[in-house]
């Protein structure tokens, strides 16, 4: 670094410091020095902890994410002749939701390219669910993402690294001290990647409650009006959906498993709750790209695509494309199966209602059965998972299943049925199953 | 650094932002693997920055305390026969008052060495000043300021590098990440070296005012307060002294001059402020080293040493033993003199009393004639400087001067004298001076 260049840090740091917000020139001056090596990491980490300690406005959080954008590629989708959409969630234990809502979207009109990280936890990320569709690539340059979206509306790829690089320079040093949690960070690094993506309208699923990344609503809601902010200061048509998580969402945790309920919602089989949280961001993203009038007309047509096959045929299609069998979303008993499958019964001296599910926990247990990465780059089981059988509000008798462990062995069995038991709360008299009860934010 | 240590800090930088305290083993842990090199800067200035948003306990602010004093040698001084005292000042425009008060403690009976910085301000640190004397070196080796104290009772030397090696490494991240305002990393920082320097007695001069580092009062109180619970904490008799600084300590601004001071205050003729200030100072010190019963015996032995002409005398020691001219002591007139001396005079239309001085403008004043550093490793020119005539308080003439420019030539002193003329507010009517209202901490 020039020692001019360190010098001019100190007085922002200062002044971040005493909670004075920097300009537009000033932030983009950090993070372009900072991508450029001309700062060093030392002075970027102190600026990050001022940022958590005092936060930053909507101007300045703003043009951290503009910032951040410049520093990759942008994809630009004129000329498509469709309205454009995308979709981000805050993430939770059995979200499988892209996997549904892309070719319903598609279906109705909208060019949706999703992308997505592999994560790290519990279960694979969406990427590593695809992945167990045999032949499934997620890896598409940008020529045959705009071909293929010309072609049939959407795809499901991976995370271009040409897009945003600062994120993930920026996210390494946070992550090494102690400056993730922070409301402009985490939203910055979120809208940063859907801008550089391209689409007109986006909506943001926010998770909160005891199975999501934030357990608190206020958080939530604070998260999802930054990055709403963020998105129409940009020019984007975004709004956000604060939807309540303590229970996985649908019934399945784990790659493989989550496909088939995916392809099972779109054919009209699926848990309502995967469904109804499927309508409600589906019909935001319809009204925000003006695809429909009102969201009575929005609901109605998603449910029409849906009962018509349209949205099953659409799946089909992407999974054609991207060199998937296509033959699955038929038939999704053709999916990789685990080959130790066995009930887990309730072992109790009368009926039990099922009082709390704790997603995290199911989580571990899908972590436990090898679904997911305890660290970067280990390799993810397709096959094996859980199947939730008996959700909040659900009554279950003595010997009947609470949930079927898809494992590799019977260790493996035995190990994720500890941690079930651990996960449910289970009450002997009756619980009432709560309503999704869904928040927008603007 | 290994990924186990780096992965370590993470845990003990959250806590920290989260306003918990750490332990003393944990703060060791960062502060050794610090030095170290085995855990990055990067953690090192985010935990800084969480430091300076959450301060430190008591306990948390001794632990580091300790484990910098640690990191090198520690001065042991038993066997001496004689108490040892030790003084630190937060520094200010014309504080000479070591040069005055060392040799007044070792006159009466305590043993007294006193480590100084070169400095980088308006004047020259006391190393600087003391070098205005010919001959005198501040550079002694521990077997020689220990004979030379066993002899004489004093020393007025070089901060030694091999004590306190945290405190430069880390005050150098500090300086270009905006961490160094903060309570306990001053605190720290300054008793570190107190503490490792090994006196039994400390006195803490924490100046206040506009003239000081601290202009509130309430800020100098909670930086002193912090730096006697670390003395205490640590077995160490401290006590610190809260004295206001508006207008520079004494007359003299400028290495050569101040040293001139130091001696005339030693032989009875110099300025009041000065004086007191030692009194104040060498008063707690008697006490606190057992060397008088109650402050006005303290006092009394005090002036008797001054007015004795013992305290000069072992000024004379001091400076013969460190090579330097002692003949200075008594004709300060010996020591070297700027060629253009010329007086800054009233213009004005009639009587004007002195209602403000500001100190850092006359340092100023004193910076641009050379007697300090703008930069680490510039020379100072011993010779120049400002001794200030008209104070706060006095009436001045149309005509009369309000001080003294000692410089190099006609230019320096007309730009000095443009500093002066602005460090000066005057008022047409009476203005009291105001009292040196000291108070102690501890």
């Amino acid at each position: 670094m020039s020692a001019a260049q360190s010098l001019a840090v100190v007085p922002l740091i200062n002044r971040k410091k005493a909670g004075d917000p920097l300009t537009a020139e000033e932030i983009r001056f950090l993070c372009d020095g900072y991508l450029a090596g001309e700062i060093p990491d030392y002075q970027m980490s102190a600026f990050l902890m001022a940022v958590v300690w005092r936060g930053m406005t909507e101007a300045e959080t703003l043009a951290l994410t503009r910032a951040m954008v410049a520093s990759g590629e942008e994809l630009d989708w004129s000329g498509l002749g469709r309205p454009t959409v995308d979709k981000h969630s805050t993430g939770g234990v059995g979200d499988k939701t892209s996997v549904v809502l892309v070719p319903l979207m598609a279906a109705a009109g909208a060019a949706f390219v999703k992308m997505s990280g592999r994560g790290l936890g519990h279960t694979g990320g969406t990427l590593d669910k695809l992945e167990s569709i045999p032949g499934f690539t997620v890896e598409l340059g940008v020529d045959e993402m705009r071909a293929q979206v010309e072609r049939i509306g959407c795809a499901l790829v991976g995370q271009s690294p040409r897009l945003v690089p600062a994120d993930g320079v920026l996210y390494a040093l946070r992550d090494v001290t102690g400056t993730v949690e922070s409301v402009p960070l985490i939203a910055s690094s979120i809208m940063s990647k859907k801008l550089a993506a391209g689409a007109e309208s986006i909506v943001l699923d926010v998770k909160w409650g005891a199975g999501a990344f934030m357990t608190e609503l206020e958080a939530a809601r604070e998260l999802a009006e930054a990055m709403v902010r963020i998105g129409n200061g940009a020019g984007r048509r975004t709004r956000a959906v604060l939807s309540p998580m303590e229970e996985p969402l649908g019934r399945a945790v784990g790659n493989a498993l989550e496909i088939r309920e995916a392809i099972e919602t779109l054919h009209g089989r699926g848990p309502d709750d995967l469904w109804q949280l499927t309508l409600e961001l589906g019909t935001h993203l319809l009204l925000l790209a003006g695809l429909a009038d009102d969201a009575g007309d929005a609901r109605a047509r998603l449910v029409a695509l849906r009962d018509s096959g349209a949205a099953a045929e659409k799946l089909a299609e992407l999974v054609a494309a991207q060199g998937g069998d296509a033959a699955v979303v038929a038939d999704p008993g053709l999916l990789v199966r685990a080959p130790y499958v066995r009930p887990l019964a309730l072992e109790a001296d009368g009926e039990r209602w099922v009082e709390g599910l704790d997603a995290r926990t199911v989580g571990d247990a899908a972590l436990a059965l090898g679904a997911g990465r305890k660290k970067k780059g280990d390799p993810v089981d397709p096959a094996v998972g859980v199947v939730v059988l008996a959700r909040i509000g659900d009554r279950v008798a003595p010997g009947e299943p609470l949930a079927e462990i898809h494992a590799r062995d019977e260790a493996a069995w035995e190990a994720a049925a500890r941690a079930l038991r651990a996960a449910y709360r289970l009450s002997p008299t009756l619980v009432a199953r709560p309503d999704a009860a869904y928040q927008v934010v603007g």
